[in-house]
């Protein structure tokens, strides 16, 4: 997603540097968009008063701030894309208000479709200066930007979503399972059911993919995965289990280990619909 | 419901007999709207061409069919709005089907103010023929009205609607205990998650319930429950348990003994809510 997000920046005049662990690919890049390649993260903070990144998971988060570290400077804001937990996310914060420097947690929804055509949802917690100030970088990625609160907000509100994506999912296998085992000719469910108050985004837009059989990404198991198990460790914090997080996990789990875990969460279809029978009637 | 039905048959000139369990109420509606009250429902069947049913459960769709069958006649179609069993239908078909009279098996989707305003969405089965020639009557009542195919299939749509309620509330309850858990601004995370991947009816529609602790009918949790029942003896026809469908019974089932089976289904928010411990952080 990095990828669609810098060249978006290049497009607006914003993208002055680049850094990637694979020197070939921010070389790429820089020649593609005349951006200047850092020798490292802390000569990018350094040089800049704006640094966006975006990575997997909270440890790589935590590197790559502390690899900014001695660059970082009074002014200096860093803006995470990445989906990691609200925790890492006051982590990188308080590790970065030492130096003086600004931090906004702003995960993204659209995917690589929606980082390519500059048309993200994002998420922001941090302070409203911080915000207000780095709003030209936000707009130049992206097309709904909400500060939702201080920082770890934008992630509670990411995890939120994919928490919701789980439970829908669920939803509509199951229905949709039900519905082939009776016998229903499924494009005139989807088509009647779309219009009610049992429908969703994942209803309309990927019923589909389990009418058809195929279930090509979309959102891949693997990655709804990962971010299931920030929610996971989130609610943790509280004490708490997600009981439909814990048993859309497990189904993943069941979907990533027979080869499952790069087709589209709806894929998941495949699991409800293998409960039932043939037609008993 | 059905005396919105029958009020909505009465305005186009449809309304020409009447019969209810209570009297007193069958009387109250024939004075209303000038019908006949019928002596029974085989005096009803003997005098009408289409005959409307809506009932609660399986066993009362065969009772008033039964009473029906010494007046039915060929040409008849009993049109049934309960929502109940596909087998139930499907029985009930066939003991009219003896006597040369047709069944059309059409729950409706909408709740008392679609069947007040004729706007209901109403799922058929039934032959093509009897469907075609009960279209008026159909009409009269409902704004989105679909066949679906044989017998049976009007039930089974309606079933996979509310196996996909079932799941949808568990999604929007369980995310947005986290989100509350979490200290976010519940209004703009619905504002903001309303428009993307993870939204759903029910999230834009009653999640601003669950924000404000506040649960007016609605959907009630005791009629859904009573519909997931069908759907566990539906999925038991084909030797299965619908997972989603029985976690969500047995939070009904707490809610109703609670003293909830009367709010809206989104009050399972309660029970998500309640699994968190004031906030860790």
């Amino acid at each position: 997603m990095g990828v669609g997000m810098a060249r978006n920046l290049a497009k607006v005049g914003l993208l002055h540097g680049l850094w990637n662990r694979s020197a070939d690919k921010a070389h790429a890049l820089g020649a593609e968009t005349g951006a200047h390649i850092a020798t490292d993260p802390a000569a990018l903070a350094a040089d800049n008063d704006v640094v966006v990144i975006c990575v997997s998971a909270d440890a790589d988060v935590l590197g790559v701030v502390d690899a900014l570290l001695p660059g970082a400077h009074p002014g200096l804001i860093v803006i995470d894309c990445s989906t990691v937990s609200a925790g890492a996310a006051r982590e990188a914060s308080a590790r970065l208000a030492r130096r003086g420097a600004a931090f906004l947690d702003c995960p993204v929804s659209g995917g690589v479709e929606g980082a390519r055509d500059g048309i993200l949802a994002i998420m922001c917690g941090g302070t409203a200066e911080a915000f207000e100030a780095a709003r030209p970088v936000l707009e130049a990625m992206g097309r709904t930007i909400t500060h939702m609160g201080p920082t770890g907000y934008g992630q509670s509100t990411k995890a939120t979503n994919q928490i919701m994506c789980a439970g829908v999912i669920q939803a509509v296998a199951e229905a949709m399972a039900f519905a082939k085992a009776e016998g229903l000719p499924l494009e005139k469910v989807i088509e009647t059911l779309g219009k009610g108050a049992g429908s969703s985004w994942y209803f309309v837009n990927r019923a589909p993919f389990m009418a058809r059989g195929s279930f090509p990404a979309g959102f891949r198991v693997r990655l709804h995965d990962k971010d299931l198990g920030i929610c996971h460790d989130m609610a943790a914090v509280h004490g708490v289990e997600l009981p439909v997080v814990e048993v859309t996990r497990g189904h993943y789990r069941q979907l990533m280990e027979s080869g499952h875990g790069d087709e589209d969460i709806s894929t998941i279809f495949q699991l409800k619909d293998a409960m039932f029978s043939p037609k008993a009637s």
